[in-house]
């Protein structure tokens, strides 16, 4: 079905035809894209093709990007017309898809690395009682993705089952068993340092982001529960050393940020606050969005529905500080974390199914991923 | 060896010359059925030859379908010999077989799937001090059949062990150490729940799945020793919600709803009590019998004796509770569980072989189920 | 060099020879024995050629199965001469070689099995304070060897050690922190026990030993520390079930019955106590000797320098316990257990090399072992 | 670019070029060495070609072989130019690379070995609150070694961390929870000892050390904190026994010896120090240097950048400590260690990548060198 990008809600006989197609049960393939569709802005409430596949031309379009659209679209397919590059660029102004080539610019082979002399010192802080997993992944995750040394910081119920999980990393042991309370001695000596995953928002936990936050002056990474405390401290969000890195899902952006109403606004924000609060936000989505203080953005063209488990965000924000770890500037270390979570992710896929494969196994397929980054194309 | 459908116990000489042939060593073939087995009602006790195969004609008959019969019918094979469809459905008018055709259609890619948005929240409700093992089993199945969320509700003594041995899943921790006595907070949130596997019969453990009974009001997964708390508070029964989902073997299965003297005499009242109940009743054996509210009922294809092992059981309740949080029916949920179950223990079994494969192992083969299933045939 | 089965030690000139040749630096090879080596009793201290093969003639000789000859006849070749059978059997008299065809002719398929309804319910006791992991290894052993059931009994520091190992064994607890101390109720409902890996020679431990050989009335398998335990309370022996399995290191074996100067003299006791006692003796060594009570025995063919690491024969213990709960006799389960074992060792040896492999690896390929099995030949 | 082995800093012309050079982006080769090199001291602070590749003719120099150059000299491969071997000796007089043909040499296959009747008892005493995993490490790397039996002495922290990690080995628990404060009965029965992983700097582990370098007669290898507790009491330095083995990286070197100011002089101290003390120094390094008693040294040849990692380290030590268990001399078994360590790694680097790739894949990867050793070439 040829669908249009116009920005009028589909009515009277074109919306009968959508709905009567839609339960129709027959396999719907649309052209450009889905009838109904708005690829600029929100199209929710209204009528919409269902497609089971999309056809796009020469180049993905923002709607087609959006998780929110992820019920319409279906499986996307860009097809070459032919069009000229500086047309394209007219198209898609704002956002650039993050793709391999991009990627192996920013990847840099651990040989070259090794002229630096040293790979870092990793510190993933997070885990509450019951939810010690988190960390234990986003440790695992950090190990696996290349930096030099990485401890974790657990609270006291964390600490056997960080040692047993993980031998090769140290443990910082919070004397409170069951949360997060207290500052580790020379927190400054790490060379990155991730905070949030199964955190909880316990008001000590809370206090403890905000003692961070002023006193690590590098860029942290900061996620799941780590941005729920921070949304409870807003005003911290300008106290945040440049550069720093928040990785929300939909949900935890709106608590920092504010309600909205789709993703479309959630990604025009996120531009907004990226410029003004110079940090990076990554958001999580169908692609995921990376907005740059710079006011670049980029869509990350990985990953798959396999990901949309528990504990998948753990696993990118082991990676991302890993990467600061061993020296990538926190632009290169988003963009390059993100793209590599999801390229394994793909492999997991492949390897275990969508259904089967958990975020282990994505920590477990990083070695293929970086095995294709070594070999010369 | 000839085998008929007769209902009469061989007596004089066929009887004789059944126990000279069942003790002469010889390996024995049946044709159709054993003789002396009858196959719509229990022969337990007659003279019936123990054959090593039998060559049946058409389709399965009920006889060559339960356990009891086990010993007598040794391997089956079906031979088709050209029967009409219609002469078919007469004979098995009230069970069919769960096969492949049937399980792709009840299906889902995840793919599709992503378009509901969610892959739902399971909680499994297990454990007790020296029965950790069989809820950490059953969440793992329920994290490797592609629940979005899984969360392990474990009394005290089973904090650390879970969370090691499933860090992507969260644990609740029920304050007392060796049993659970207490409902968690706001169990309506979770899309499905399954309870049983290694929970004993202590008194407190048999009021909270009381408790739960009567406030998550949709359809519960319940097995092992939460069948047998229910059968210690029998009024219960009338109280589960439509669509709950008991899975007990033989024995639970007599405890629920009294002796029975064969399988065939379980099948008819698990029909009845699935009937009656408005509940689904999965009773397992030689062929895991599915039987639904609506009278129809189903023999389960796959599987082997390699699955004759504790923590089998544990398996498959956490795969049907993870499926059903992902928006299945309880029907379907069911069908597809038991059918992947057994397919899953297939590959284990060629992988590992029957003697050494452990539920484990089907735990780690559910990926190659999924990914058969994901392949177009 | 060609040897003789002379029962004169080498003298004069034939020992100067054989001293020269040992210190020569060449490579050995002997043809039927080593020079200097007696066949049919100890030939330690005497000056004996150090082969690094032995090509020996149509089958083994006693002297090229023990231990104590394993630095002087290096790797054993049977070559085929064509000896009538009737001589060979005159040769090997008291003891016969286990081999495939004799183990193929033990083994029961899990299918035929399964006829028999069930594959029992193995308890494995053992461990102490820092001695878990025998245990542990013992369990999964018999987890991985087709126990329909598997309970251990450990002290309270194996709880967690335990459960997080082996999710697919139950665990009863001792409630003494480092040690056993105290029988488990409904002992008889057990259908195999093994008892013995890491469990001390505690006092109270020696009594649980004690308590259990007198109201546990069928054959146990007792190995390590409980054979240690045994020597010391004698007269326990002669309490043991009939076809009760002891497994026996050399040292463990002279503590039970007395100090040997050699092999030669433990196996000779070892034929007698068998049979004296009733009992089941496997000596452990360069080749395992099973002793019967029926004054027959078997030397294993299986297994190699890879599998001279602790935990080997906790994997043993099991991998019998298990076989004894399936419902082979107490001869077969020690035969093909003792078999099986050695075997998997091989594979794991391939897999891993000598050097790397561990009983843990051993368990793994007991897989492959069964499959082995399952084939037709 | 041509590069030559003066001593003479570059200046004018030469240095600008140089410093042009290095930033204009250029992949550069540089011959025989890199341009502003220094082959037998150290040039650190010069202007100093930053290649990519290094062509050097007929064999290593020893500027080519030190940590410090690494950022100079990239990757370099060794061009036979048909120069005398005699003039070769000349060239490296005092250093040696240790290869795959001297490593073979060195390599007793197990089944040798056997004559010998045992494989030993390593003991690896480590660990600390947060730092089990690092004795963890060792010690399985030492099972992974072919050590008959291994044992842990860990503090009270690390005793279910071990016993879940390595069942194969047994625990000796030190009364204290957060460090090591005991000497263990009997610790002459101990074939050899590995002492420091993780052990920490507490006063109490500092007079643990003290104590088993006066009451252990044997070579201990000595590694990590237990080098830093040996640098704050130096002189225990004098006491080692003969032959034992310390293996620091630089850091811990010059805590040991005093401050260098780059590795020419750490080799020349290493030298020094280890014909002083009649001791084994291996210092740590891009090629990891080994000093022995007797004044000769041998760089190693295998390893890579994926193995600079914390944990690394721990691994070697249980390594070597296992190999001295087995009868291996000191300098073999720091030889052997080094080599097959490296060489592990380099299987893990390309089964899992240099970034993703852990010390326990090492470990896992022994099992490969072993399998290659055996192999006859």
């Amino acid at each position: 079905m040829y669908g249009s990008g116009l920005n009028k809600p589909l009515d009277g006989l074109s919306e009968e035809l959508v709905n009567h197609l839609n339960t129709s049960g027959a396999t719907i393939i649309s052209i450009d894209t889905p009838s109904g569709l708005f690829i600029e802005s929100s199209s929710l409430g209204n009528a919409i093709i269902n497609a089971a596949y999309t056809l796009t031309f020469q180049c993905y379009k923002l709607g087609l990007l959006l998780q929110e659209n992820a019920p319409f679209i279906g499986e996307v397919q860009v097809l070459d017309i032919g069009l000229l590059p500086d047309f394209l660029n007219q198209i898609i102004s704002t956002a650039e898809l993050l793709d391999e080539p991009k990627v192996r610019k920013v990847f840099k082979p651990r040989s070259r690395f090794a002229h630096k002399g040293t790979f870092g010192h990793a510190l993933m802080i997070g885990g509450s009682y019951g939810k010690i997993g988190a960390v234990v992944l986003a440790t695992k995750a950090s190990l696996h993705s290349g930096a030099g040394l990485t401890t974790a910081l657990v609270p006291k119920c964390g600490y056997e089952i960080m040692q047993v999980s993980a031998p090769e990393a140290m443990v910082i042991v919070d004397e409170m068993e069951t949360h997060l309370t207290k500052l580790p001695d020379d927190i400054e000596k790490f060379t990155a340092i991730g905070i949030g995953p199964g955190i909880g928002t316990n008001p000590d936990t809370q206090k403890l982001l905000s003692f961070i936050i002023r006193r690590y002056r590098k860029p942290l990474v900061i996620d799941a529960d780590g941005l729920n405390c921070l949304a409870l401290q807003k005003d911290l969000l300008q106290q945040l050393a440049p550069y720093s890195i928040l990785t929300p899902h939909p949900k935890e952006f709106d608590r920092l940020f504010g309600e909205h109403q789709n993703d479309f606004e959630r990604i025009s924000t996120a531009k907004q606050k990226a410029a003004e609060l110079k940090i990076i936000i990554l958001l999580k989505g169908h692609h995921t969005y990376v907005a740059l203080p710079d006011s670049n953005g980029y869509f990350n063209s990985t990953g798959n529905e396999g990901m949309a488990k528990g504990g998948s965000g753990d696993v990118l924000t082991g990676i991302i500080t890993s990467l600061l770890s061993q020296g990538y500037s926190p632009k290169d270390a988003v963009l390059l974390g993100a793209y590599i979570h999801g390229w394994a992710g793909d492999f997991a896929a492949q390897k275990y199914s969508k259904e089967a494969m958990l975020p282990s196994h994505t920590i477990e397929c990083l070695g293929n991923v970086f095995i294709q980054l070594q070999e010369k194309i």
